[in-house]
């Protein structure tokens, strides 16, 4: 249930990202707000956080993390353009979806990494499929502002 | 960890709602596109369908259905004020996490009420968790919008 959540999110976004140009994309949201450049960014950037936190590898561009995770929209002058992170969404959530497909379902009830052992002895819900789901609500948020761009 | 999730969610669209005034609460989140107060009232009556579905009793706010999810913002002249839905949503809430306290965790994997049960045989994962976890994630995705306002 919360992949197919993640998937139809995932499909939510794209459609949202074909149907608005590169110059829209350059836009604030709202005025003195994230461009809609920074929020693909920083969505870039969080899922491929995850796959280091779900353990499943290391990040895809870790060059995003600064100028899209650390720091607020505007703090980095030099970053990819609309086209380049277009391609780089599409070819992350490709990489994703091969990697959540080699987990089987009681691997997403293990611990991930950023809870020691033993707090998930006490705290087994902290597992992978917790992360999954808070970054399906993440995902969620921004999608609702992305879609403003039309 | 979806009450989790759904718990959160309320209290950081609690969060904005309390950093917002009424004022704010009727602009429109940008240039043509819903108000404040639109997705507040739809957020009430998306929650009370909910009850329905899940089979946890009637709506509390039924009047809520035509303005808010029925039919887009300003189709209808007479809504309640930003007060009142502020305090619909306070009540809602209460009541609601009343009837989720009373499930037993079993129970949320028992079909809802829009699958037949034939359909619920083939296809499981429609019971009253996912319907929960769809609605952590449209809420989820309108506190994004809603904090635009701020």
């Amino acid at each position: 249930m919360v992949l197919d959540r993640w998937y139809s999110l995932i499909k939510n976004c794209d459609t949202v990202l074909a149907s608005i140009t590169d110059e829209q994309l350059q836009k604030e949201i709202v005025p003195n707000k994230n461009r809609g450049i920074y929020l693909l960014g920083h969505l870039i950037a969080v899922h491929d956080e995850m796959i280091q936190i779900l353990g499943l590898g290391d990040k895809f561009y870790p060059e995003l993390y600064e100028p899209f995770l650390k720091t607020p929209d505007r703090s980095v002058s030099e970053i990819p353009s609309p086209k380049e992170l277009r391609a780089f969404w599409n070819k992350q959530n490709e990489l994703l979806a091969q990697k959540f497909d080699s987990l089987q379902p009681a691997e997403w009830f293990q611990k991930h990494n950023s809870v020691s052992a033993e707090d998930f002895i006490k705290e087994p819900h902290r597992n992978r499929l917790n992360v999954l789901l808070t970054r399906t609500t993440h995902l969620s948020y921004h999608v609702g502002q992305l879609m403003l761009l039309r």
